[in-house]
């Protein structure tokens, strides 16, 4: 009887799933293939947050063992009186998210991106005049989660712990306008602002 | 009798390796401790060379994946017509190394520094007025290797691909004025513009 009642339960499941890859997955995208990507980054490359949701922020002993992506520069000299992004913008990727991005060309649930931001420290040295990295200032977090984060954010929550040491110890999910609204707008490959990033564009799908 | 000339030849090793560690190896350092450390870089990170001796370049597939220093910018337009390095450097350092920094705060044998160099791409965007990375242009490799490499340039080896693709796909040791005398003169510790690494100061005999 229990066997009997155990084949009509796969016997509906059939149509039933084949309905939802065919009608609605394409609509929402894949969760079982999201879930199966996220399910494989580590613990030590997963976010952790407070009970009230807010982010901790990664280590600097772990997010500078990452993988460089890139660093632009808005120095507060051309900016006047101080930019709005103090000053070198240093790039971090987890190696979880790297070694999908190389494989697939895409940035897999529980890709953590960190923005860590330092000063200008110098203008001129031997090799040069120009712009030289000073201390450390400021971090800020991007998450890609689907679950966790809004649709119109595309599955990414933006965290900021000050632009100014000392940082914050945890922090809430920035408001869409704050953040996400832009790279929305401009960022060249899924809210990321690949055009500035050759180490990103020379990895692609590779 | 064989044996007889074994015992004469460990007895007379004895006195003669006492006098070099009390009275030779302070002078020159320390050999044996040096070759250890060199022993322990995995064969991924030793640098290969051609039977001339002319050092094939690290796969950017490889290094892109290395610790990233930090990245000095002397970008075209503040030094016209043309900066000596162009533009952006960015600087990575093989994780054997690294980890040897962070521990000891020195650079063991065997260390590689990369500095590959990319171009401004743009000046513009909506973070704001600054230097934003566009496209690859060059390569440079500095190896530690006290046998290899003259006294004068205390054991560091100078090597450059290029600074305009396409890149070298091998290259002679640079002569001392051109690289090793500079470093000797300006940088922070060993060779090593540590005053511009932020990174590499936070990390120090940690």
């Amino acid at each position: 009887m229990k066997q009997h009642q155990n084949l009509i339960t796969v016997l509906t499941a059939i149509p039933v799933t084949l309905a939802f890859y065919l009608l609605i997955a394409p609509i929402f995208g894949n969760p079982s293939s999201a879930a199966a990507q996220s399910a494989s980054i580590p613990e030590a490359e997963k976010p952790k947050y407070t009970a009230d949701g807010e982010l901790i922020p990664f280590s600097p002993d772990v997010y500078r063992e990452w993988i460089w992506v890139g660093e632009p520069l808005t120095p507060n000299d051309l900016n006047p009186p101080e930019a709005n992004f103090p000053e070198f913008h240093d790039v971090y990727i987890n190696p979880t998210a790297w070694r999908e991005w190389k494989k697939s060309g895409t940035f897999p649930e529980g890709t953590v991106i960190i923005k860590e931001l330092t000063s200008v420290g110098s203008k001129n040295a031997v090799s040069g005049n120009g712009y030289f990295q000073g201390e450390f200032t400021g971090l800020e977090h991007v998450v890609k989660d689907s679950k966790r984060f809004p649709k119109e954010a595309r599955g990414w929550g933006y965290f900021t712990f000050g632009h100014k040491y000392p940082l914050k110890k945890q922090a809430p999910l920035q408001q869409f306008a704050s953040c996400a609204a832009c790279h929305v707008a401009n960022a060249g490959d899924d809210m990321v602002f690949t055009q500035y990033y050759p180490v990103l564009r020379a990895a692609k799908g590779k």
